[in-house]
């Protein structure tokens, strides 16, 4: 078995403590380094102040073999983050020639902007002289790596892109050169529709009695609720069966309300489903505005099983596009069974398609009545030969509330393409 | 002037280590305390480690007033927090009457279901004797104020409506009951199209007379650029004089990139520019799939100015739902002027609204060809008396293409309505 690998991420920047950006950098790093085994203990935000800045290496430093920093490398005034660098690791500034060669290139093929203008932009391509540096194929301030007391520090730009082109194109690689984290097993499923206590209930006997190398981790995201198992060991061949056993016992306790054996979004399943028998869907979309077609469309090649939506958020838009019959928009009104069964069934012929959904309710935080207070909504799943539909009442605000509609409304499209076979 | 309150934030949590849950509350708290005059000087987050979050309580009490503390207070096994905090404050557990009465009224009356069946739900009413309760109405697990040593701790749980309920009604009026940050003025403008290093190059010399109580931040968020003027001062009056002027100032230095003096969203810019002309507009979506509406739809209220979408993926829906001409599809393509033309033309028309915004674009990974690269993107507005377009060529990846495209159609909407005047 390897060794284990403590890592501490630093985010540095004042944007990141005044609340004004979320740090999306962190989880992201955290995903890959999980994903060959090694693991992080620490996190930690500090602002562009020199001494917290000194201070989180000096701790950091002391709790991890690997510390990765992100952030506080931009051109403007406030980052102080090189010469700090510089000065913690005892160098001194000069002029790297491949980055100064890289950023000119940068402003002159890539902006179509005068580089000499920027005068301050060169200033990207000076570096500590007891760094290593790692190019930054998408932006001007590159990756640097240091060295200390046997541990590794590598400092990269905040910006999401840059970062995640330096650590796949340069940090995972020579980390896992000077580290072995040993074999590790991942097994992931997915759930629906059931809260983490009452999974933990129903799985408890079998949790308890994993074995001290297996991991079970909740991961929680809306409706959905991912649980994935993780177990290193010395033998990858003992280990990935070991693994692949309890990973079946576990889907035999939860076949009700497992959805897919592997680490796939709800998206995904529908897309594969739905490519695997070659079908199409549309949607219609009143509440939900269109983020159900977002979420369809965010997946790359999506055109070969999604052919669009109409987003008819007026009832003129609704009886126009969509040809509901005015008659129950003016008696059962918009957010209603009969309603949304019409919105499916045109969809369906007008985008002529295999499948449509269609969506109305009342998202909040106005609009609710005593009768259809805020959060009610109707779902329809229209198919050549049936159309279903279904209530819901949800009770959160108005962005959750478009959030877990539009995965009830996925959730039911996949299971009315599952009974279509 | 009032004191200098320092606060750290502690988030607990293995989920956010490995990744798997992006910390979206540390960004919304940090918000909420800047904006009563607060300051977030650390964040840190450790797994379900009951040394590691021993240690991050021991050392940020050292360096702010004020120690907030999200997650670990979950139902299940591995959240050790609440027996940690009883310990480190000297406390021994006992079961809260109020508490368990209100998680008791959760499950019958608003989650249906019976609470016997789920006694480590009982667990959740059990708090340290040392701990004040701040009562969580939208769930289970109270928010607990513990003091020690002069210091202020509040634990919360990590569930973000939850969290943002108990912040909302108790810890932020709690500590201003406790704490005098003194005069805080705030001026936010908004720019668009603009980097960070150009825009501080054109204001270099007026951000460098800056009075050292007045700071500025750049908040960047894709192509828009959010710039914060923040003051403090010992008399309200004469701070706020102050920062007005310096706020006129730099807004005259900036009218060809300012699209707004105030903290607005673009699309928020975009329905007060509408609801003010008491106008509609709809969109035709085909590579961004539904984002525009959603970004739209999000706003509450949005139907006062938004009628809906036609999203249509394919060229059959183009042609079928928005009546693109055949020929044009042949000829010149789905990404083209002429298509993006009749788009925005026949959806305003069908959905009989003042403006029409179109989109057509290839977003990636794949579908570029040679004349037209993956980040080609055409949009148009269509109006009563003319059709503008314009195109754009990104070179990110697919997310970011829809995000900046979206961002950029809007732009392209706010101007039209602007010249339309």
């Amino acid at each position: 078995m390897g060794q284990i690998i403590n890592t501490s991420i630093i985010t540095i920047g004042d944007e990141l403590l005044i609340g004004q950006v979320i740090d999306t950098n962190s989880a992201w790093i955290a995903q890959q380094l999980n994903a060959v085994g090694m693991h992080v203990s620490h996190r930690i935000a500090v602002g562009d102040v020199w001494d917290d800045i000194w201070e989180a290496l000096d701790i950091e430093s002391k709790r991890s073999q690997i510390i990765l920093i992100t952030g506080g490398l931009g051109p403007t005034a406030d980052d102080i983050t090189k010469p700090l660098l510089c000065k913690y690791f005892g160098g001194k500034m000069v002029m790297d020639g491949p980055t100064l060669e890289h950023v000119t290139y940068l402003f002159e093929k890539v902006f179509n902007r005068p580089m000499p203008l920027l005068e301050r932009n060169r200033k990207q391509a000076e570096v500590p002289d007891v760094a290593t540096i790692l190019k930054n194929e998408r932006g001007t301030a590159p990756g640097m790596l240091f060295e200390k007391d046997g541990k590794v520090f590598i400092s990269m730009p905040g910006v999401p892109h840059e970062m995640k082109g330096i650590m796949t194109d340069h940090v995972i690689p020579l980390l896992l050169q000077r580290f072995d984290p040993g074999d590790i097993e991942h097994r992931t499923l997915m759930t629906f529709g059931i809260g983490e206590s009452f999974l933990a209930e129903r799985i408890k006997d079998w949790e308890e009695a994993l074995p001290a190398h297996v991991k079970l981790a909740y991961l929680p995201n809306n409706s959905m609720l991912r649980l994935r198992l993780t177990g290193r060991g010395p033998d990858a061949v003992i280990l990935k069966k070991e693994v692949d056993d309890l990973f079946a016992s576990l889907q035999a306790l939860i076949p009700d309300v497992m959805i897919a054996n592997e680490d796939i979004t709800l998206v995904e399943l529908v897309g594969k489903l739905l490519k695997e028998r070659k079908q199409m869907v549309a949607t219609a979309e009143s509440c939900t505005g269109g983020y159900v077609a977002h979420l369809l469309t965010t997946m790359p090649g999506s055109s070969a099983f999604y052919t669009g939506s109409v987003v008819s958020y007026t009832n003129g838009v609704k009886h126009d596009v969509l040809h509901v019959a005015e008659e129950t928009l003016k008696t059962v009104g918009a957010v209603s069974e009969a309603t949304v069964i019409q919105m499916a069934e045109n969809a369906r012929k007008l985008m002529k398609t295999d499948y449509a959904v269609s969506i109305s309710g009342i998202m909040g935080p106005d609009g609710g009545t005593p009768d259809k207070p805020v959060g009610t909504v109707w779902i329809a799943v229209a198919g050549e030969k049936r159309t279903e539909t279904k209530q819901f009442q949800f009770r959160y605000d108005r962005r959750r509330n478009i959030e877990m509609t539009a995965i009830n409304a996925l959730n039911l499209l996949r299971l009315f393409i599952l009974q279509a076979d």
